[in-house]
C-alpha cells in the first residue's frame, strides 16, 4: 500500500522546509503567493492529506500541557516548572512532565508520549545534544501549539521565552571588573546552546568595553555542568595561570566547582579570587562563602511561557504570530565577590 | 437519564470497600464466597457494567509509566525518578511526570490527567495533604496498576516500595548517643505520613534502648519542610532548653536549618551540638559542616518501584499478589557529628 504523503515528502521534493509547506497550506500571510501555488498543486497532484486522525485528537481538548525539561532536578527548571503550574492551573490546564535528561533521543520519544497521551500545547526546553528539531517540527505541522523556553530551538517559527543571557554575562563580568578583577575565567556552558553562546558574547564584549584582553585560554566549556567538572577544570586553569582573579560561571553548578577547587588550595575568596555564577540555585546562598550570582527568573519564565501557550491553545485565529518573550536578570551581590 | 452505577455504588449499598466489591466482582481468592455472591446479585440487581470505555483504552498500550511526586525540585524524589527513568527507558516504557506540590487536590486531578493520558500504569508518592485514598482506589479498581513509593497508602491493596525509615532514624540517633550526646532534638516530619511516624518511632525505641528518657517538649513536626521553618524552630528549642547536644532532622532540609540556627548562635558543630539529617541530598556534602545522614536509596527505590510496576503491566495473570519492598538505608558520617 502507497505510504501516505506528509508535509515533509513535500518540503523534500520542493526543497523548501516542511514549516513552509505548512504554512503554505493553510495560506499563511508570510508566504508568497508563487510558494503557495506550487505547494497546493505539489499536493493536489501526490494526494497529500492532513492528518485528520491528529487533527480529531486535537479538537477534543484535554486541557493538559505538556512540559519537556533537560533535568528537573536542576533548581533553574525546577522554578521554572512552578512558574508553569502557577498559571496553567489557576487556567483549569494539568500539567505533565517529561525530562530529556540531555538526551536527543529521549526528547524524541518523550515528545512523542506526549503527543499520544494528547496534550493541547507543549513547553519545551531542549537537551544539550539536540541539534535537530524535526521532533517538534513535525508537531508544529499537525498544528500542535508549543513554545521554547530559556533553551530555545532558535529556526522553528514557535514562540519563545529567553533570559537575557547577554546582558545578565555582561553584568556579571562588569562587577568582577568593577571589583579590581583584570583576569577573569569564563566556565562555559555547552558550546551547542544558544544560553552558552549568549553568555559566552556577553563575556567577551564586556572585557572588551574596559578593553581587558580576551584569552581564550581563559574559557573552558563545561559539557556536563557537574561540579566536579568545573572543579577541575578551574584546577587545571589555576595550575597553568598564577594570577587569575576572577572566575565567571556559566551557572551556579561551575562557579560552586570552582569555589570548591580555591577553598581546596587554600585561596581565599573574595580577597584573592572573585567569582560569579548564573541562575541564582537555592544552594547559592547555603554555601560559604555565599555565592554572588544573576537571578535569572525562573519562575517568571514559566509564568510567560505557560500563558503564552495557553493564549495560543485557546486563540481561534487561522495563523498565530509568534512572539519573543525577553526575561531580564538581576545581580546578586554576595561574599564571594 | 439514569447515573451509571459504579464500584462506589455497589461499595456504598452494602457498607463494604470499593476494593472488596472489585475484587468480588473478579473473583479474587480473598474474598469468601458469600461476599461474592451478596456483590454478585447486587450487581446484577442493579444493572451495574464495568466501564468498558475504560477498559478499552486499557487494552490499547501506550508504554507509558505515569508519575506522580510531592515536589521534583527535592533532591530526593529526583533521583527516585531517575532510578524510575532508568529501569522504564531500557524496558521501552515512556515516562510522564505530574507534581502535586504537597496538595491533595492537585493530586487528585494529577491522577485523573495521567489516566485520561492512558497510562498503562502509574508510580505514586502521596502528598502531606492526602489522608483519603479515593482517586486511587477507583483506577485500581478499573484495573490500573500502581505502585506506591516513599510516602505510601497504607491502606490500599497495591505494591509498595520503602525506605526502612523505622531502622534508619534509630540508627541516626544511636549515632549520635554514640558520639556523647544526650539531650536530643527530633525535628520531625509531617505527623500524617508514615514516614514521619516511623521516624519518629525508631528515634523514641533508640532512647528507651539507651534508657534516656523520651522529653516530647524536644520533638517539633516541621510541617512545612523549609530550612527556614527548621531554623526558626531550632532557634525556639535552644532558648528554651540550653542543653542541647544533638540534633536529628527527620530530612536534610531540617537538619540544615538546626545548623544554620547553631551558626548563627556561634555553638559549634560537633563539639556542643551534633546534627544528623536523613536522605543524603547533593547539599548535604556542599554546606559547612558538611552534614551527616542517613542514605536512602532513592535511585535503587525508582528501580525497584519501576521494576514492580512494570511487572504488573505486563502480567497476564488475573490476581497479581501485591507485595511491599524495603530499602535499606546507610549511615554518612560526616563533619556534623
Amino acid at each position: 500500500m502507497k505510504a501516505h504523503i506528509t508535509i515533509k515528502d513535500l518540503a523534500r521534493e520542493l526543497n523548501i522546509s516542511p514549516s513552509t509547506v505548512s504554512r503554505a497550506l493553510k495560506d499563511h500571510p508570510d508566504i508568497s503567493p508563487e510558494t503557495k501555488k506550487i505547494v497546493k498543486e505539489l499536493a493536489e497532484k501526490l494526494h497529500y492529506k492532513p492528518n485528520l486522525l491528529a487533527q480529531g485528537l486535537r479538537n477534543s481538548k484535554t486541557n493538559t500541557i505538556g512540559v519537556i525539561v533537560p533535568e528537573l532536578v536542576h533548581f533553574f527548571f525546577s522554578t521554572v516548572v512552578a512558574g508553569i503550574e502557577d498559571v496553567a492551573y489557576a487556567k483549569g490546564y494539568n500539567v505533565i512532565l517529561c525530562q530529556s535528561a540531555e538526551m536527543y533521543e529521549r526528547e524524541v520519544t518523550d515528545a512523542r508520549a506526549l503527543w499520544d497521551s494528547r496534550v493541547d500545547g507543549m513547553l519545551v526546553s531542549i537537551s544539550k545534544e539536540t541539534n535537530q528539531f524535526d521532533h517538534f517540527q513535525e508537531l508544529l505541522d499537525e498544528g500542535l501549539p508549543i513554545v521554547f523556553f530559556d533553551r530555545v530551538a532558535k529556526d522553528l517559527d514557535a514562540s519563545q521565552v529567553v533570559v537575557d543571557d547577554y546582558q545578565g554575562a555582561f553584568n556579571a563580568v562588569e562587577h568582577l571588573i568593577s571589583k579590581g578583577c583584570k583576569k577573569i575565567v569564563h566556565l562555559a556552558g555547552p558550546e551547542n546552546l544558544e544560553i552558552s553562546k549568549n553568555r559566552l558574547n556577553g563575556y567577551k564584549d564586556c572585557l572588551a568595553k574596559y578593553s581587558i584582553e580576551f584569552d581564550d585560554r581563559l574559557v573552558v566549556s563545561c559539557p556536563e555542568g557537574t561540579y566536579e567538572e568545573s572543579k577541575r577544570f578551574t584546577n587545571i586553569l589555576l595550575n597553568t595561570s598564577k594570577d587569575i582573579d576572577g572566575v565567571f560561571g556559566c551557572n551556579d553548578m561551575a562557579a560552586l566547582g570552582a569555589i570548591l577547587a580555591l577553598k581546596e588550595k587554600q585561596i581565599s575568596i573574595p580577597e584573592k579570587v572573585k567569582v560569579i555564577g548564573f541562575s541564582d540555585w537555592q544552594l547559592s546562598n547555603l554555601i560559604e562563602p555565599r555565592l554572588s550570582t544573576v537571578y535569572q527568573g525562573g519562575f517568571e519564565m514559566g509564568q510567560a511561557a505557560a500563558s503564552l501557550l495557553i493564549d495560543e491553545i485557546e486563540s481561534d485565529k487561522e495563523t498565530i504570530s509568534h512572539i519573543q518573550k525577553v526575561i531580564s536578570t538581576k545581580l546578586i551581590e554576595r561574599d564571594t565577590t
